[in-house]
């Protein structure tokens, strides 16, 4: 048995299951190694990108990592929303033999300055000898706390024969709750009536944990956020539903400007996504106390129970009834972006999962998806670009059995485009929604954000996706994804209730 | 004048015209100022690797670098092949105004650690004050000796006021000759009569270094080759063909088993792309002497006109003349990739920049490019594959009166397709010739080569692009790039007449 197969065996062993791959020419004994394994689903991206997405998407739904594998070091770049989104991730990167690297063959780079930016947890294996305590020790490190384990597998620790091991499943430890930051929080709570906010995030923001913090919400009046970017929550009719706080920066501090005290349950303290001349970074007003309940890796639901009980809220306090959109009239007509908005979120199949990469243009559907049936919503969460179509792919391998629907806008979506091949070869239950406004319509108003005023023949350049229009229906056909084009309401209403009531790939290009 | 402007005016002031951009919402800025300078081309790509590819054909065409314009972190793996090009490039990375660093936003990535391992020089600027000297620093740094440069410019560093320049075109230090290395080469051709091989790269690869070469190979019986990949060289009828190392290691070293010294002008010594269990690193035999003539940024061609006197060659030296392949039948019937490599050869225009990122499918090429018509050949120099468009977009922006033949592997295409509205936006007369064998072809070699045998469904899935079939003709249509389909001789060399007849941007889809 070579290190390759020890891999395999110790990632089995851990229900690993799922391996997005994009091999290479320094990869052949893992290739070789999966091969041995059927029990090991291997996927194929044409891009990096496209897979360390669809690790990410994967997940955030099972809260899981799922492995990837990735030519040398060129590939890892992409990471940066799924370590940002907190994502379990195993990524095995092929080097060359250890021998090798001193001679600096072409493919020779510094795999681990490119990962570390990327990750939070690197290793290069040692020797064939080092491939099981290494993967196990990937294993733990992306799951305690949740993160991106990177394990770097030189062509010889693959090659090479290794100690016999059966793999077993890694012990991990459980997490906990820091009983002094739960009395400090309530002490808070109960001294600054009406003037406390809480955000959620991770599994603080699944409807188990959110019920508990909107029973505190209720009972206490505090208020509860969410971040900018959602890496995940669960939405819809009868779950509380925390207020996202704004990307505009003079939305946030306004939304923010009457809490005195802020409750942190696996957040980090909201910031302004870019500092602007003469405006501030931090979202809260001078003076507000920023604590934290409950930190990534800990128990978060328990903490929240923990706080309800200090707090001697009962576990059946009443939540307040939401009301929805019902009323508002069908839009006729022109297609805009506020329009799919509302038809996603009227049309939206129980149990679906809503990955969230429009950008601007799908700026209503937040606020609606809490009238929504009951689903599951994504964003990118580290400002990246490129990871919608992807991480719609690695949340319908995850989940088999529910309706995926991707948000996304045009310039985005081209980075990543090659994931719809991907859709198409494991006809995959994903509805892609191209918000085609052939524009990067987030940049024109970041330069009205920095006070440029008429925009010129070079920045039109560089901002617009005219001349010539993308033709989605086109590249969707081109990878095997049917496709259709809509312009107005009515024609996107009718090819959305179709695309839902069939399985595998289907894409909407709706021209806005 | 803000920071930006000064940017953009030292660059002018130093001949950098042209911006490859992807811009993000940290680079409005600049982007503005961009705006301001209508001197300035603005070329956009959809994805960064698109961008970096294309500045790398730029640069390797022109010998200058253009700027490119990349969002924060992530866009700055792609380099690797441009690296490894050793072409010169100014990558303008934006990133967070200064003080908002410490509160890492979602954007936030550690900007110098991933450009590090892709670059030859990286400088942060730290306010507006240093944008000029940081500014001819990079332009100085990306050409002595040619290379990349990253420029990180912070958000407070564009908008903030700087003192006012005239911008300045920077003095470059002129490249040398070791007269001491040159003296020692001669040594060593007049010691070891028919034993001696010269290997040429870069500037030693153009047609009047490499006649100074053929006329020290003629007289002197030494043996002239090409590294395995070809940055830039130019190639065909009445020109100097230096034999190419192979790339199976059982070839190059077979090739070069007779040389007892080898003279590197511009050049690394030799290895093998990879390790394989029990077959050596270095492509010399045991005890081959190693001499550098020159080192890559000393003037190369210099050095060799010194050998060449130093050995006593005169000047009218004549040169063998090679003879061609006019003799050879047209193919008929199903097409091959050898029947594409021969057609093209054939067919190729005079002055025509030939971009091969075929991978396996073109491998005749090269030999037979030595009798075709004059043109420039180029090759993704690093073996991260995804660079054939870009590299393509680049040249034909750098010489947009040259035609460009890009000889594309459909696993590699389809890295960076992206790049193919590149070509439709800005009307590039490059005809794309995808080699569709549906298969990454190389992988499949290489599974053999590291002693694989029958491949099972798991490594299938993996290696092959069928189920579906990518359909090239709607890819390109999606992106505005007319296109078509050949499977038969006869069709594929219709289509590539009339392709070379036309002006802009043509896709031939070659099923093989």
């Amino acid at each position: 048995m070579n290190g390759a197969d020890v891999l395999c065996d110790v990632l089995l062993a851990n229900g690993v299951t799922v391996c997005f791959a994009n091999p290479g020419t320094s990869e052949m004994h893992f290739v070789a190694a999966l091969d041995r394994k059927p029990q090991m689903r291997c996927v194929l991206g044409l891009f990096e990108g496209v897979v360390t997405g669809a690790a990410d998407g994967y997940a955030r739904m099972t809260d899981r990592p799922a492995a990837t594998l990735l030519h040398t070091g060129p590939g890892l770049a992409n990471i940066h929303n799924a370590r940002r989104a907190l994502s379990p991730m195993i990524n095995i990167v092929g080097d060359h033999a250890s021998y090798h690297l001193a001679l600096d063959a072409p493919l020779t780079s510094d795999i681990e300055s490119l990962a570390a930016p990327m990750s939070n947890w690197v290793r290069r294996i040692e020797s064939p000898a080092d491939v099981a305590p290494a993967a196990e020790a990937a294993f733990r490190a992306s799951l305690s706390p949740p993160g991106i384990a990177t394990l770097i597998l030189p062509a010889d620790a693959a090659w090479g024969e290794a100690p016999m091991v059966s793999a077993r499943k890694v012990e991990l430890a459980q997490p906990t709750v820091d009983m002094g930051a739960v009395r400090k929080a309530a002490e808070a709570i109960r001294g600054t009536p009406g003037r406390v906010g809480i955000i959620v995030r991770g599994r603080a923001a699944r409807t188990d944990a959110l019920e508990i913090a909107g029973q505190i919400s209720a009972a206490q009046d505090v208020r509860l956020f969410s971040e900018v970017l959602v890496a995940r929550m669960e939405r819809g009719r009868g779950r509380v539903a925390p207020t996202r706080i704004p990307y505009p920066i003079d939305a946030a501090t306004a939304l923010l400007s009457d809490i005195d005290v802020l409750i942190l349950v696996g957040a980090k303290e909201p910031v302004a996504f870019f500092a602007y001349p003469g405006k501030p970074g931090r979202l809260v007003r001078d003076g507000c106390e920023v604590l934290s309940l409950a930190a990534h890796g800990e128990d978060l639901k328990a903490a929240l129970e923990a706080l309800r009980n200090e707090l001697g809220i009962r576990s059946t306090q009443q939540l307040p009834v939401a009301t929805g959109f019902s009323d508002e009239p069908v839009p006729r007509g022109k297609l805009t972006d506020d329009a799919i908005a509302l038809s996603v979120a009227r049309k939206l199949p129980a149990n679906a999962i809503v990955c969230d990469e429009a950008v601007t243009s799908a700026r209503r559907y937040f606020a609606l998806s809490a009238f929504a049936a009951p689903h599951d919503y994504m964003m990118t969460t580290g400002g990246s670009i490129g990871e919608g179509i992807p991480l719609a792919t690695g949340a319908a391998i995850a989940c088999p059995d529910r309706k995926v629907i991707n948000l996304e806008a045009d310039g985005s979506g081209m980075y990543t485009v090659q994931g719809l091949w991907t859709q198409a070869r494991e006809n995959l239950d994903v509805v892609t929604i191209v918000f085609s406004n052939r524009t990067y319509a987030i940049l024109h108003g970041e330069m009205k954000n920095v006070g440029v005023g008429a925009i010129g023949e070079n920045a039109r350049r560089m901002l617009d996706l005219d001349q010539p229009a993308l033709d989605w229906v086109s590249l969707a056909k081109g990878m095997g994804v049917e496709a259709a084009r809509a312009d107005t309401c009515e024609r996107f209403d009718a090819l959305l209730d179709s695309a839902l009531s069939r399985p595998g790939p289907f894409l909407i290009e709706a021209v806005i």
